[in-house]
Protein backbone atom coordinates (compact mmCIF):
# COMPACT_ATOMS: atom_id res chain seq x y z
CA UNK A 1 0.00 0.00 0.00
CA UNK A 2 1.34 3.97 -0.57
CA UNK A 3 1.23 6.58 1.72
CA UNK A 4 -2.28 8.60 2.28
CA UNK A 5 -1.29 11.72 3.25
CA UNK A 6 -3.69 14.73 4.25
CA UNK A 7 -3.33 18.51 4.20
CA UNK A 8 -5.82 20.27 6.71
CA UNK A 9 -6.26 23.75 8.18
CA UNK A 10 -8.62 27.18 9.12
CA UNK A 11 -9.02 29.39 6.49
CA UNK A 12 -5.59 31.84 5.18
CA UNK A 13 -3.42 29.41 6.47
CA UNK A 14 -1.69 28.71 3.00
CA UNK A 15 -2.99 24.89 2.24
CA UNK A 16 -3.14 25.61 -1.74
CA UNK A 17 0.44 26.94 -1.59
CA UNK A 18 1.49 24.40 0.25
CA UNK A 19 0.30 21.46 -1.07
CA UNK A 20 2.03 22.27 -4.32
CA UNK A 21 5.37 22.41 -2.02
CA UNK A 22 4.61 18.93 -0.42
CA UNK A 23 4.01 17.55 -4.05
CA UNK A 24 6.83 18.58 -5.26
CA UNK A 25 9.00 17.03 -2.25
CA UNK A 26 6.96 14.22 -2.20
CA UNK A 27 7.89 13.69 -6.25
CA UNK A 28 11.79 14.65 -5.67
CA UNK A 29 12.01 11.70 -3.03
CA UNK A 30 10.35 9.06 -5.66
CA UNK A 31 6.56 8.96 -4.79
CA UNK A 32 4.16 8.82 -7.66
CA UNK A 33 1.86 11.06 -6.17
CA UNK A 34 -1.80 11.67 -6.61
CA UNK A 35 -3.33 15.04 -5.86
CA UNK A 36 -6.90 14.83 -4.54
CA UNK A 37 -9.14 16.99 -1.87
CA UNK A 38 -12.64 16.94 -0.32
CA UNK A 39 -15.51 17.21 -0.41
CA UNK A 40 -15.78 16.34 -3.96
CA UNK A 41 -12.98 14.28 -5.67
CA UNK A 42 -16.06 11.72 -8.00
CA UNK A 43 -18.43 13.31 -9.89
CA UNK A 44 -21.01 11.56 -7.09
CA UNK A 45 -19.29 13.85 -4.13
CA UNK A 46 -18.86 17.04 -6.13
CA UNK A 47 -23.26 16.89 -6.99
CA UNK A 48 -23.46 15.97 -3.10
CA UNK A 49 -21.11 18.92 -2.33
CA UNK A 50 -23.77 20.65 -4.59
CA UNK A 51 -26.59 19.71 -2.54
CA UNK A 52 -25.03 20.40 0.61
CA UNK A 53 -24.51 23.76 -0.42
CA UNK A 54 -27.55 24.64 -2.36
CA UNK A 55 -29.73 23.34 1.04
CA UNK A 56 -27.48 25.24 3.33
CA UNK A 57 -29.73 27.58 4.29
CA UNK A 58 -32.70 25.31 4.55
CA UNK A 59 -31.87 24.20 7.80
CA UNK A 60 -30.31 20.61 6.73
CA UNK A 61 -30.15 18.41 9.77
CA UNK A 62 -27.02 18.00 10.98
CA UNK A 63 -27.77 13.58 10.57
CA UNK A 64 -28.24 14.36 7.07
CA UNK A 65 -25.48 16.79 6.65
CA UNK A 66 -22.64 14.13 8.52
CA UNK A 67 -24.39 11.21 6.42
CA UNK A 68 -23.95 13.14 3.10
CA UNK A 69 -20.18 13.70 3.82
CA UNK A 70 -19.31 10.18 4.28
CA UNK A 71 -21.41 9.42 1.25
CA UNK A 72 -18.62 11.42 -0.59
CA UNK A 73 -15.93 10.22 1.51
CA UNK A 74 -17.41 6.12 0.39
CA UNK A 75 -17.56 6.98 -2.69
CA UNK A 76 -13.85 8.92 -2.97
CA UNK A 77 -12.68 6.16 -1.47
CA UNK A 78 -13.94 3.25 -3.67
CA UNK A 79 -13.11 5.46 -6.55
CA UNK A 80 -9.96 7.38 -5.85
CA UNK A 81 -8.10 6.59 -2.77
CA UNK A 82 -7.85 2.73 -2.39
CA UNK A 83 -7.04 2.30 -5.64
CA UNK A 84 -4.33 4.57 -5.99
CA UNK A 85 -2.85 3.34 -2.34
CA UNK A 86 -3.70 -0.41 -3.67
CA UNK A 87 -1.42 0.96 -6.72
CA UNK A 88 1.40 1.70 -4.16
CA UNK A 89 0.80 5.71 -5.31
CA UNK A 90 1.21 7.96 -2.81
CA UNK A 91 -2.11 10.21 -2.28
CA UNK A 92 -2.44 13.85 -1.20
CA UNK A 93 -5.54 14.45 -0.26
CA UNK A 94 -6.72 18.79 0.55
CA UNK A 95 -8.68 17.86 3.66
CA UNK A 96 -10.12 14.82 4.90
CA UNK A 97 -11.95 12.85 7.84
CA UNK A 98 -9.84 14.98 10.21
CA UNK A 99 -11.76 18.38 8.56
CA UNK A 100 -15.00 16.75 9.51
CA UNK A 101 -14.41 16.60 13.68
CA UNK A 102 -12.68 19.76 13.30
CA UNK A 103 -15.58 21.84 11.00
CA UNK A 104 -18.78 19.52 12.26
CA UNK A 105 -17.80 18.53 15.76
CA UNK A 106 -15.62 21.81 16.92
CA UNK A 107 -16.95 24.33 14.65
CA UNK A 108 -20.49 23.37 14.48
CA UNK A 109 -20.47 21.66 17.88
CA UNK A 110 -22.14 18.41 16.09
CA UNK A 111 -21.74 15.42 18.29
CA UNK A 112 -17.71 13.59 18.32
CA UNK A 113 -18.97 10.30 19.31
CA UNK A 114 -21.25 10.00 16.05
CA UNK A 115 -18.60 11.04 13.66
CA UNK A 116 -16.09 8.56 15.15
CA UNK A 117 -18.72 6.11 14.59
CA UNK A 118 -19.41 6.84 10.77
CA UNK A 119 -15.17 7.13 10.25
CA UNK A 120 -15.13 3.56 11.75
CA UNK A 121 -18.48 2.51 9.21
CA UNK A 122 -16.73 4.19 6.12
CA UNK A 123 -13.09 3.92 6.60
CA UNK A 124 -12.92 0.49 8.86
CA UNK A 125 -8.89 0.90 10.22
CA UNK A 126 -8.03 3.46 7.36
CA UNK A 127 -6.52 6.38 8.69
CA UNK A 128 -4.08 8.86 7.19
CA UNK A 129 -0.59 7.92 7.26
CA UNK A 130 0.08 11.24 7.88
CA UNK A 131 -1.85 14.39 8.13
CA UNK A 132 -0.14 18.02 8.52
CA UNK A 133 -2.27 20.52 10.24
CA UNK A 134 -0.97 24.03 9.43
CA UNK A 135 -1.75 25.87 12.50
CA UNK A 136 -2.00 29.73 12.92
CA UNK A 137 -4.18 32.24 15.19
CA UNK A 138 -8.07 33.09 13.69
CA UNK A 139 -6.73 36.75 13.05
CA UNK A 140 -3.89 35.93 10.82
CA UNK A 141 -5.84 33.34 9.04
CA UNK A 142 -8.60 36.25 8.37
CA UNK A 143 -6.22 38.93 7.86
CA UNK A 144 -4.45 36.61 4.77
CA UNK A 145 -7.85 35.25 3.09
CA UNK A 146 -8.26 39.37 2.53
CA UNK A 147 -11.04 40.06 5.55
CA UNK A 148 -9.24 42.78 6.92
CA UNK A 149 -12.55 45.27 8.13
CA UNK A 150 -13.26 45.66 11.99
CA UNK A 151 -15.92 42.33 12.60
CA UNK A 152 -19.62 43.18 13.03
CA UNK A 153 -21.41 40.78 15.25
CA UNK A 154 -21.65 37.96 12.17
CA UNK A 155 -17.89 38.17 11.76
CA UNK A 156 -17.90 37.67 15.29
CA UNK A 157 -20.01 34.87 15.13
CA UNK A 158 -17.47 33.52 12.55
CA UNK A 159 -14.47 34.22 14.57
CA UNK A 160 -15.88 32.27 17.47
CA UNK A 161 -16.86 29.44 14.86
CA UNK A 162 -13.13 29.67 13.62
CA UNK A 163 -11.45 29.42 17.16
CA UNK A 164 -13.29 26.33 18.12
CA UNK A 165 -11.94 25.00 14.47
CA UNK A 166 -8.77 25.38 15.31
CA UNK A 167 -8.83 24.50 18.92
CA UNK A 168 -10.46 20.92 17.59
CA UNK A 169 -7.59 20.37 15.32
CA UNK A 170 -4.83 21.19 18.18
CA UNK A 171 -6.53 18.72 20.05
CA UNK A 172 -6.20 16.12 17.20
CA UNK A 173 -3.02 16.92 16.90
CA UNK A 174 -2.87 16.06 21.07
CA UNK A 175 -4.52 13.07 20.80
CA UNK A 176 -3.38 11.19 17.71
CA UNK A 177 0.79 12.43 17.91
CA UNK A 178 1.33 9.14 15.73
CA UNK A 179 0.21 10.37 12.84
CA UNK A 180 -1.36 13.65 13.10
CA UNK A 181 0.88 16.96 13.60
CA UNK A 182 0.81 20.53 13.37
CA UNK A 183 2.96 23.56 11.52
CA UNK A 184 3.26 26.65 12.92
CA UNK A 185 1.78 28.54 9.62
CA UNK A 186 1.88 32.28 11.03
CA UNK A 187 5.26 32.79 9.83
CA UNK A 188 6.94 33.38 6.57
CA UNK A 189 6.38 31.05 3.47
CA UNK A 190 9.72 29.91 3.69
CA UNK A 191 9.93 28.50 7.48
CA UNK A 192 5.95 26.80 7.00
CA UNK A 193 8.03 24.65 4.13
CA UNK A 194 11.13 24.19 6.43
CA UNK A 195 8.56 22.70 9.11
CA UNK A 196 6.78 20.86 6.96
CA UNK A 197 9.91 19.24 5.43
CA UNK A 198 11.30 18.46 8.75
CA UNK A 199 7.92 16.68 9.74
CA UNK A 200 7.73 14.74 6.41
CA UNK A 201 11.32 13.27 7.58
CA UNK A 202 10.25 12.85 10.97
CA UNK A 203 7.52 10.94 9.93
CA UNK A 204 9.56 8.42 7.63
CA UNK A 205 7.58 10.06 4.35
CA UNK A 206 10.63 11.23 2.48
CA UNK A 207 14.20 10.82 2.76
CA UNK A 208 16.68 13.40 3.23
CA UNK A 209 19.14 11.98 1.41
CA UNK A 210 17.18 10.75 -1.89
CA UNK A 211 16.20 14.38 -2.13
CA UNK A 212 19.42 15.80 -1.69
CA UNK A 213 20.74 13.11 -4.53
CA UNK A 214 18.68 14.73 -7.01
CA UNK B 1 -46.16 9.52 20.90
CA UNK B 2 -48.27 8.84 18.09
CA UNK B 3 -48.23 5.36 16.11
CA UNK B 4 -45.25 4.66 13.67
CA UNK B 5 -47.06 2.43 10.49
CA UNK B 6 -45.38 0.97 7.47
CA UNK B 7 -45.84 -0.53 4.68
CA UNK B 8 -43.88 -3.03 2.33
CA UNK B 9 -43.81 -5.31 -0.19
CA UNK B 10 -42.81 -5.84 -3.56
CA UNK B 11 -43.51 -4.52 -6.82
CA UNK B 12 -47.45 -5.29 -8.03
CA UNK B 13 -48.31 -6.57 -4.30
CA UNK B 14 -50.81 -3.74 -4.39
CA UNK B 15 -49.11 -1.25 -1.80
CA UNK B 16 -50.56 1.59 -3.13
CA UNK B 17 -54.41 1.03 -3.39
CA UNK B 18 -54.06 -0.69 0.11
CA UNK B 19 -52.32 2.51 1.70
CA UNK B 20 -55.61 4.06 1.19
CA UNK B 21 -57.07 1.79 2.64
CA UNK B 22 -55.38 1.38 5.83
CA UNK B 23 -55.26 5.35 6.09
CA UNK B 24 -59.34 5.64 6.09
CA UNK B 25 -59.19 2.65 8.74
CA UNK B 26 -56.94 4.80 10.58
CA UNK B 27 -59.49 7.61 10.34
CA UNK B 28 -62.16 5.82 11.64
CA UNK B 29 -60.72 4.73 14.32
CA UNK B 30 -59.94 8.27 15.34
CA UNK B 31 -55.93 8.21 14.30
CA UNK B 32 -54.72 11.65 13.19
CA UNK B 33 -53.07 10.76 9.80
CA UNK B 34 -49.85 11.70 8.51
CA UNK B 35 -49.76 10.13 5.17
CA UNK B 36 -45.39 9.80 3.29
CA UNK B 37 -43.36 7.63 1.37
CA UNK B 38 -39.61 6.86 1.26
CA UNK B 39 -37.34 7.44 -0.72
CA UNK B 40 -37.82 11.09 -0.33
CA UNK B 41 -40.79 12.92 2.18
CA UNK B 42 -38.82 16.00 2.13
CA UNK B 43 -37.01 18.34 -0.73
CA UNK B 44 -33.37 16.46 0.33
CA UNK B 45 -34.82 13.38 -0.02
CA UNK B 46 -36.08 14.07 -3.29
CA UNK B 47 -32.97 15.66 -4.22
CA UNK B 48 -30.98 12.53 -3.06
CA UNK B 49 -33.26 10.05 -4.88
CA UNK B 50 -32.63 12.67 -7.91
CA UNK B 51 -28.66 11.53 -7.29
CA UNK B 52 -29.48 7.77 -5.99
CA UNK B 53 -31.24 7.53 -9.35
CA UNK B 54 -29.52 9.16 -11.63
CA UNK B 55 -25.70 8.31 -10.81
CA UNK B 56 -27.39 4.20 -10.58
CA UNK B 57 -25.68 3.46 -14.13
CA UNK B 58 -22.20 4.79 -12.35
CA UNK B 59 -21.97 1.26 -10.60
CA UNK B 60 -21.98 3.94 -7.17
CA UNK B 61 -19.91 2.24 -4.28
CA UNK B 62 -22.67 -0.03 -2.09
CA UNK B 63 -21.30 2.29 0.90
CA UNK B 64 -22.26 5.79 -0.74
CA UNK B 65 -25.47 4.65 -1.96
CA UNK B 66 -26.37 3.01 1.78
CA UNK B 67 -25.26 6.54 3.14
CA UNK B 68 -27.39 8.68 0.79
CA UNK B 69 -30.14 6.43 1.51
CA UNK B 70 -29.68 6.85 5.22
CA UNK B 71 -29.03 10.74 4.68
CA UNK B 72 -32.42 10.93 3.31
CA UNK B 73 -34.04 9.15 6.43
CA UNK B 74 -32.36 11.33 8.57
CA UNK B 75 -33.53 14.10 6.86
CA UNK B 76 -37.65 12.64 6.57
CA UNK B 77 -37.36 11.63 10.66
CA UNK B 78 -36.22 15.17 11.50
CA UNK B 79 -38.82 17.31 9.41
CA UNK B 80 -41.79 14.94 8.73
CA UNK B 81 -41.78 12.00 10.98
CA UNK B 82 -40.68 12.72 14.17
CA UNK B 83 -42.44 16.01 14.93
CA UNK B 84 -45.76 13.70 13.36
CA UNK B 85 -45.10 11.56 16.18
CA UNK B 86 -44.48 14.18 18.84
CA UNK B 87 -47.54 15.84 17.82
CA UNK B 88 -49.56 12.42 18.41
CA UNK B 89 -50.19 11.99 15.32
CA UNK B 90 -49.99 8.08 13.17
CA UNK B 91 -47.32 8.20 10.87
CA UNK B 92 -47.99 5.76 7.87
CA UNK B 93 -45.27 5.61 5.92
CA UNK B 94 -45.05 3.69 1.80
CA UNK B 95 -41.88 2.17 2.73
CA UNK B 96 -39.14 2.76 5.27
CA UNK B 97 -35.75 0.86 6.80
CA UNK B 98 -36.84 -2.25 6.24
CA UNK B 99 -37.18 -1.92 2.27
CA UNK B 100 -33.27 -1.40 3.00
CA UNK B 101 -32.85 -4.93 4.80
CA UNK B 102 -34.89 -6.30 1.75
CA UNK B 103 -33.48 -4.02 -1.24
CA UNK B 104 -30.11 -3.86 -0.55
CA UNK B 105 -29.42 -6.65 1.78
CA UNK B 106 -31.31 -9.19 0.45
CA UNK B 107 -31.72 -7.96 -3.36
CA UNK B 108 -28.13 -6.37 -3.88
CA UNK B 109 -26.48 -8.54 -1.14
CA UNK B 110 -25.16 -6.05 1.09
CA UNK B 111 -24.00 -6.65 4.25
CA UNK B 112 -26.93 -6.78 6.41
CA UNK B 113 -24.83 -6.11 9.95
CA UNK B 114 -23.59 -2.62 8.29
CA UNK B 115 -27.12 -1.36 7.25
CA UNK B 116 -27.84 -2.61 10.98
CA UNK B 117 -25.22 -0.33 12.54
CA UNK B 118 -26.85 2.99 9.87
CA UNK B 119 -29.92 2.10 11.20
CA UNK B 120 -29.37 2.85 14.91
CA UNK B 121 -27.18 5.24 13.89
CA UNK B 122 -29.76 7.45 12.88
CA UNK B 123 -32.75 6.10 14.13
CA UNK B 124 -31.42 5.12 17.83
CA UNK B 125 -34.03 2.98 19.48
CA UNK B 126 -37.07 4.07 17.31
CA UNK B 127 -38.54 1.70 14.89
CA UNK B 128 -42.07 1.13 13.42
CA UNK B 129 -44.66 -0.09 15.78
CA UNK B 130 -46.06 -2.24 13.26
CA UNK B 131 -44.81 -2.93 9.56
CA UNK B 132 -47.49 -4.92 7.40
CA UNK B 133 -45.50 -6.54 4.52
CA UNK B 134 -47.89 -7.49 1.44
CA UNK B 135 -46.74 -10.53 0.47
CA UNK B 136 -47.19 -12.56 -2.99
CA UNK B 137 -44.86 -14.82 -4.93
CA UNK B 138 -42.93 -12.76 -7.70
CA UNK B 139 -44.81 -14.19 -10.78
CA UNK B 140 -47.94 -12.72 -9.41
CA UNK B 141 -46.62 -9.36 -8.73
CA UNK B 142 -44.82 -9.30 -11.95
CA UNK B 143 -48.08 -10.34 -13.48
CA UNK B 144 -50.11 -7.55 -12.00
CA UNK B 145 -47.47 -4.73 -12.33
CA UNK B 146 -47.88 -5.84 -16.18
CA UNK B 147 -44.96 -7.68 -17.36
CA UNK B 148 -46.52 -10.72 -18.63
CA UNK B 149 -43.91 -11.91 -21.26
CA UNK B 150 -41.99 -14.46 -21.18
CA UNK B 151 -38.61 -14.03 -19.36
CA UNK B 152 -35.24 -12.65 -20.98
CA UNK B 153 -32.26 -13.10 -19.50
CA UNK B 154 -32.29 -9.70 -17.85
CA UNK B 155 -35.88 -10.43 -16.58
CA UNK B 156 -34.66 -13.66 -15.22
CA UNK B 157 -31.96 -12.17 -12.88
CA UNK B 158 -34.77 -9.75 -12.20
CA UNK B 159 -37.06 -12.58 -10.93
CA UNK B 160 -34.00 -14.04 -8.57
CA UNK B 161 -33.37 -10.64 -7.00
CA UNK B 162 -37.25 -9.64 -6.35
CA UNK B 163 -36.66 -13.47 -5.06
CA UNK B 164 -34.33 -12.43 -2.69
CA UNK B 165 -36.28 -9.51 -1.75
CA UNK B 166 -39.14 -11.50 -0.86
CA UNK B 167 -37.73 -13.98 1.08
CA UNK B 168 -35.40 -11.02 3.21
CA UNK B 169 -39.37 -9.50 3.93
CA UNK B 170 -40.43 -12.81 4.89
CA UNK B 171 -37.41 -13.07 7.47
CA UNK B 172 -37.65 -10.14 8.68
CA UNK B 173 -41.50 -10.90 9.79
CA UNK B 174 -39.88 -14.30 11.29
CA UNK B 175 -37.24 -12.29 13.30
CA UNK B 176 -39.56 -9.35 14.85
CA UNK B 177 -43.23 -10.95 15.17
CA UNK B 178 -43.77 -8.55 17.60
CA UNK B 179 -43.58 -5.39 15.68
CA UNK B 180 -43.21 -7.10 11.39
CA UNK B 181 -46.18 -8.83 10.03
CA UNK B 182 -46.98 -10.25 6.84
CA UNK B 183 -50.57 -10.17 5.29
CA UNK B 184 -50.78 -12.52 2.13
CA UNK B 185 -51.53 -10.42 -0.91
CA UNK B 186 -51.89 -13.55 -3.34
CA UNK B 187 -55.55 -13.03 -3.02
CA UNK B 188 -58.24 -10.95 -3.75
CA UNK B 189 -58.39 -6.88 -3.15
CA UNK B 190 -61.54 -7.62 -0.46
CA UNK B 191 -59.47 -10.97 1.29
CA UNK B 192 -56.51 -8.94 1.42
CA UNK B 193 -57.62 -5.72 3.26
CA UNK B 194 -59.67 -8.57 5.62
CA UNK B 195 -55.90 -9.49 6.38
CA UNK B 196 -54.90 -6.61 6.69
CA UNK B 197 -58.16 -5.33 8.47
CA UNK B 198 -57.09 -8.29 11.00
CA UNK B 199 -53.75 -7.32 11.80
CA UNK B 200 -54.41 -3.36 12.97
CA UNK B 201 -56.71 -5.33 15.70
CA UNK B 202 -54.45 -7.91 16.55
CA UNK B 203 -51.46 -5.54 17.12
CA UNK B 204 -53.98 -2.75 18.80
CA UNK B 205 -54.01 -0.40 16.41
CA UNK B 206 -57.63 -0.11 15.51
CA UNK B 207 -60.56 -1.10 17.93
CA UNK B 208 -63.13 -2.92 15.82
CA UNK B 209 -65.78 -0.87 18.44
CA UNK B 210 -64.75 2.43 17.14
CA UNK B 211 -64.90 1.44 13.78
CA UNK B 212 -68.34 -0.41 14.04
CA UNK B 213 -69.91 2.74 15.86
CA UNK B 214 -69.18 4.58 12.61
Amino acid sequence: MGKFITLEGIEGVGKTSNLRYIKELLEKSGHDCVLTREPGGTNLGEALRGLLLSHADENMSADSELLMMFAARAEHLAKVILPALANRQTVLCDRFTEATYAYQGGGRLLDVDKISELEDWVQGELRPDLTIILDAPVEIGRARAGNRSAPDRIEKEHDDFFQRVRSAYIELAEHYPHRICLVDASVGLAEVQKGIYEKLIDYGIVDPDVIAGN
